[in-house]
């Protein structure tokens, strides 16, 4: 290991923006004209806002495969997928889920039977 | 809903590669210039051989903010961290960790306290 390596984060919770771009006559669209982008933006502005980005992560991902749905969002370790997010979603993502660990309804893709119907999951901790 | 949507899959593991790029001359490398990309597409072709594409996600990531590290992986749910990983190490991490949910130790980053030691995680379910 060298010296100069930083110490590994370990994040409580890792979200992946889907920004991927495609041909603008693809019959799928792609996150990234739908405004994946910005969303990864605002997530990071938003995160940091309230000084939480260390312990949340927002990261670029490639294509999620679920085109369709975009702009997709994926929050680990729960594994939930969201879809059709936008820059004004990002505040009560980032509150209710990111921080308070609940699930929003109204923004989950259908289909995702890992979750076995759980809605809550453990709030981020926080040192005070 | 659209109904041409397909149906949302329920991967039981994501593995997020980074192919991050930065300039040739930057401090931190990155990890697009140590074979992200190879990386990724050795993973993607040996998944897809063992006939789990569909179990097991591979995707691109942007900058997982371990640069120093490169190539960087991460398979989810569990949040383990890979680094150093080359094409040669593919095959070894899909059999032992992606299918068999052992942690490759020899590639794993330092400093991961969320894994609590643990080295054994649930083994890929694959219906016969």
């Amino acid at each position: 290991m060298l010296a100069s390596w930083r110490r590994m984060p370990s994040f409580q919770r890792h979200v992946f923006v889907c920004i991927n771009e495609r041909p603008a006559d693809h019959p799928k669209g792609c996150c990234k004209a739908k405004g994946g982008v910005e969303v990864r933006d605002r997530l990071k502005d938003e995160l940091g806002k309230r000084g939480i980005s260390k312990l949340v992560r927002a990261n670029n991902a490639g294509c999620l495969d679920q085109c369709e749905r975009g702009v997709s969002v994926v929050v680990y370790p729960e594994q939930v997928w969201y879809g059709g997010v936008t820059v004004d979603d990002i505040p009560e993502l980032v509150d209710k889920h990111l921080v308070g660990g609940e699930v929003v309804d109204r923004l989950l893709m259908p289909d995702q039977p890992h979750l076995a119907g759980r809605h809550q999951f453990p709030a981020l901790q926080v040192k005070k």
